[in-house]
């Protein structure tokens, strides 16, 4: 059972204005504890440490794609579109509002480390003992299942999955306007309004009416520059590489029996991998953080030294290199090793592109829907194959290696720097 | 001694696009950790819990603030306004950007409960034995000493202070626009261009131009607005209210001998009003949340109701009332004690006014100084006496009596509940 | 008859992002050539030349209005308020769209001297036989005459009129927003959605919720920045004196049966001030401006003069006076007399106070619908009664006297100059 | 001899907030009559029947130009490089401020038509008997030749020559950014601070840090956009279209000795290809708006109907054609002229790629300096060599064709229409 609200309400928002909430589900929804955790972990990880602006929360985002989906619904049902499901209206929105409620603190990090999935654990939140799933129960009880379903991308209708997931969702669309306005550059902005007039259900697809075309390259323009300029900042990949060695000492030290002066609930079950829903719940980007202070106060000097490292942003510094030669490679290693610097934990060479981030490739990521343009003769065709711009950003090619290493404790030992290492970290 | 960086930095700021940094000092400030630190305190405390966009640290706003200054004193420097004291400028900039490196987490409640005091912390830092004191005696030995001063206000120059802290200083410029950047409401914006056009220094004080008093009463009415519709929002106010219970409570309970299950250092010395500097290092606001949620799972129904509450957002709801009648009150108490609601922890009459926030009122806060005009018979005048709109904010009564309460609480006693009482609280 | 178009059209805007036409009607007068004439006259005639974004027209202001009238009746519609007259919904998008038609350029200089009326013109051009009227009356034969009599406020409906003009309207909505962003000012921002969404129908008035007072407060004080500093600019002003003083000229040089080069219809008709509605139609700010250029080329000097002055903006400077000595003032005139210098031409006296603007002040003007409040006990309260701020800007004193004349002139007598005037004038 | 002003002046900008003006030389050019006549010409021409806020004119652009390339030589002084030539500072802020000064109104039609040229135009104005030639000659004789010299790009110095005119100039980075701001689209919006930090003077060119390329990138996403979004759309260019046809007409009825009713002067001047400097001086956008006034009451039906048409935005529909069939053509322009419509005014074929746009094209465009990135290494690379995106639209195919015709007429022969034409227009 599902019914409006007596009255409106909004929320205020920098990005969409205003956020305006009708029923009650989404409501209640809202003020789980599951959901108002989202407060306490930042939708950018570590970018903060480059852009002191990003220090915005998933809370604010899962509102916003809440917010887009509603607007592109709102504009579907104005103009009564007949390929448009209606019923399926609720299930889209909580689909949106919820499909990051699985996120844990810094998850890129804790998910190599761990092998969590926040995507499984926003479905474990949907429908496991929760107060969400609580929620969506009373709006039926297959409810909670239809709304994992759209988020792990199995529901029956493509239609609805892609209005959360897809190569133009709303998922993206609020992340690209969020993290411009809270970062302070202005790659990310785009047109949003004109996207949403130009979008069309058809045939279970959503496309988009192939006027609109320059309007959708200049929304995957922006994508393109977000990663580059910001994303997949040195900056910011130095601070993850801190926060990855970081996660890896522990569970060394963990495996080896270390015994930790603190070692909070629940991070034994984290490095045993049988986190409960509520032991998770506990999990936030402030215990994290308290977590590597703590950690600071640790006998082991290598973990110690990394945790201040990133709370101190003393972060590593990096080379860029045009290739990677293998040989070198573990030359240095055995060169860092000598002057008893663990190349384990105080080298790494990061190449963004095997990142798992999604720029536009159509045919390679088999999960996101390509975004289709349709004609006045109800022809649908795929964006890169009419646009020059869309193809050129498609086949791209990926960043540069970066060799990211602890540049101050190099320098105390520049006596002993071998001279073709001083050269290549210019010291 | 003091120089120049060979080049210039930036950060990009989405408030001020970018922030300029020339001095070798100002970046070694930036990154020492008591400044880093910065970024785990929230600037608005409680207030994300109203407009989810104000996530935003007291790292940003502190670089804002010099910033701010920066810029009043390259224009300054630019005019060659004769007025000026030219071997100020660094001090001036440092003593911007540290103004605010005391802070601790959701200042207000825990300076209420343990009468720590922000601006005497960052005193302590300055002088004591810290990162921030190391770079700031490679000036001069003296120069640590200036700069607490400056903050403490008891520099011997009112003009290098007034930057810093008067009635129309950098902090406030900084922080209203940045408030309303982050909370997305624009009562905030002025133009702040405008405004350091006509702002010089003169015999000793920073005075406006009298053309310019059109541009002062533009900025003071974001104050007022701000204050009013932000800062003193009702929800934020809840928030606050069962956080300083929160505190009381848990400080009662230390006080009683209570057995906490966890009582992270530096808490002890926080509870015995002892802490030191490298203790208070660790006091940021994950460690506080941490603590929060840790509480929730205390043997101790009241706090741990409380931290839920503040956790999970489900804050007092309140009734406005226009006056305030002891007896009333008392009897209220009376009745949910014998409810088994503890009055003491679950009632609080709220009166914005008793807050010490500095709505701008000339006379009675001898600590901030005056806004004076300066017009073109040289004469000075405060702005007061010629404008009316300021007259009318300098004044001004303050709100209205909010009583909070836990709803949610004296739902599930409806039955039993006094009419008066229900009647009262619309149940 | 009155039908909604097939596909609804959009017009990019840069206030409002988009404007949004669903009804035939709306578009077929936007269609017409009496609204696309709007596009041949400034919406801020002279104030161009002080801030040089400002040279929109009066057709996006059209717009705007229409288009802020449109939201506010979806939100009374989406709210379904009782108190809400559906059926007067195109009566209001009609009269908002068409309430400036009759505009002319410059109007307040020619209205001055030709004593034409720009509302008295609307409703010409909406009951004459215009392209406007033919639309409107394929509504109902009736129609043009309601439209006519919103606009002149005579509408038997109270709520119709106050949509459109009141001390909260649609017109000032778009102007102050408008105005401040091809200005360039942030004084006239204020949140258009929030002071929307408090907007209530209620017993044939348009009221606000309380709770919005302090949105209204800030609305009104936009409009207080924007009139003192934006319209009542010295520069603004001294381009209008320099324009009253060339009609002035030219209607005494006409009247006086001067020969001009150039006297382009429909000048004869405006002069003897029996203009039909056709030859209104040609009388727009491109005409005008090629008029005051062909101007510079007749033999009188004082209309060629005045005529290049305004189109080369060498104005007249002015001082500021205290107080206003008509002795001092009848001297002075002598003065310019003997040094060849016309007084009635280059010298004026201006009080920025005498004007019609509309600062707000209940009680006063007649025709303007003062603000009401509407509290949770549906009582209503004029909004100054409550609001300090705005009984501050209420009874406001009128800015300062200005004396307007040509600098250039007198420095060329320099040496013949009087020393009180030099004095004056600071020569 | 040039001077700096006692205080610097400011003009309020909505794009850069502020114009400083600190020279007296600017200040005097600004106050000239051939400059302050740019404040009556449109900075779009037909665009703003498209885009109404377009209604900006090229005064505020020059200013604009004027104030980035303040900007940037203010930076690169700031910085002290070497490879800038301080003394070239002046000739550098008065040729951009003075490149458009020679732009007529609509410039594009009357050029084709009347084969005039706006960059000739502006160095006749500044090597003519003129007030700007006269605040030049003031600096020192042969001023007036080199700022001309760099307006034509003769200029023996490059890196000044560039500044003004090259593929990443003030004058498009100005143009991009205040297009944008006034039609309301925001495809043109990129970072010009960030821009304006990566650009470099080295050995006589003007270049960009490699660092930097994907800010220029950014800036040349923004240029496609504004391109095919704004300058190339169908309703602006069947303006332009109709334009084209007014000119074409009149002159030939000029030619051909037809009596106009009104030919005001300077057009007769115009017609014969000999206008002077002042007959030049009358001939702005007003002047040209109400010339159209006047030929909607001449006798020659074309004219009149043409005229109407543009003033009243009654303009040619379009159908796009994926390629042009000469033999059709053809025969289209028989079946018109069989309806009694004249073919050469009433059908056009328009294909965007042959107007003279400046999309980036390396090598074709010999007078647009490419742009080159600096390494790290000193070396120079042309940025279509590193960058796939401005590969994909430096050979970028220009749109389709859209063949413009006056689909009321047509409506109006239905029953008399040739099925294959009722077919292609879809009547």
């Amino acid at each position: 059972m599902s019914y409006l609200l007596e009255e409106e309400k909004v929320f205020k928002d920098p990005v969409h204005k205003y956020i305006y909430v009708q029923d009650q589900t989404i409501w209640d929804l809202i003020n789980t504890r599951e959901f108002q955790r989202l407060r306490r972990i930042r939708q950018l990880g570590t970018c903060f440490l480059t852009f002191h602006g990003a220090e915005h929360s998933r809370f604010s985002h899962s509102l916003g794609v809440y917010e887009v989906t509603r607007k592109i619904i709102s504009q579907f049902e104005r103009n009564q579109y007949e390929d448009w499901p209606k019923e399926e209206r609720l299930l889209c929105l909580c689909a949106a509002l919820l499909h990051d409620v699985g996120h844990g603190p810094f998850s890129h990090s804790i998910e190599k480390t761990f092998g969590t999935h926040h995507e499984e654990w926003s479905c474990r939140i949907v429908l496991g003992d929760t107060e969400v799933n609580e929620v969506l129960r009373r709006v039926s009880p297959t409810f909670p299942q239809e709304v994992a379903g759209v988020i792990a991308k199995t529901y029956r209708r493509e239609i609805v999955v892609s209005l959360v997931s897809s190569q133009l969702d709303a998922d993206r669309m609020d992340y690209l306007l969020r993290d411009a306005y809270f970062t302070g550059v202005n790659y990310g902005t785009f047109d949003l309004e004109r996207i949403l007039r130009v979008m069309r259900p058809y045939q279970g697809h959503i496309v988009v009416k192939d006027s609109g075309m320059h309007a959708v390259e200049d929304y995957l323009m922006s994508r393109y520059q977000m990663y580059w300029q910001v994303y997949f900042h040195p900056v910011t990949r130095s601070a993850e590489v801190v926060l990855n060695k970081i996660f890896q000492r522990a569970r060394h030290l963990y495996d080896d029996g270390f015994a930790f002066r603190s070692l909070l609930a629940p991070l034994p079950a984290l490095f045993q991998r049988k986190l409960t829903c509520s032991e998770y719940y506990l999990l936030d980007e402030a215990f994290m953080q308290t977590t590597l202070m703590q950690w600071t106060l640790e006998d082991d000097p290598i973990l110690s030294d990394l945790c201040s490292r990133f709370l101190q942003r003393r972060l590593f510094k990096y080379v860029t290199l045009e290739m990677l030669d293998a040989s070198m490679l573990e030359q240095l290693r055995e060169q860092l090793a000598a002057l008893g610097i663990d190349p384990v934990y105080y080298l790494e060479v990061d190449f963004p592109s095997d990142q798992s981030y999604d720029i536009y490739r159509p045919g390679e990521h088999d999960e996101k829907l390509p975004i289709l343009l349709l004609d006045s003769n109800e022809q649908l065709t795929e964006i890169s194959r009419k646009s020059e711009i869309v193809r050129s950003i498609s086949g791209i090619q990926m960043g540069k290696y970066h060799l990211y290493y602890p540049r101050d404790l190099l320098v105390k030992h520049l006596p002993e720097l071998d001279p073709g290492l001083r050269r290549l970290f210019a010291l």
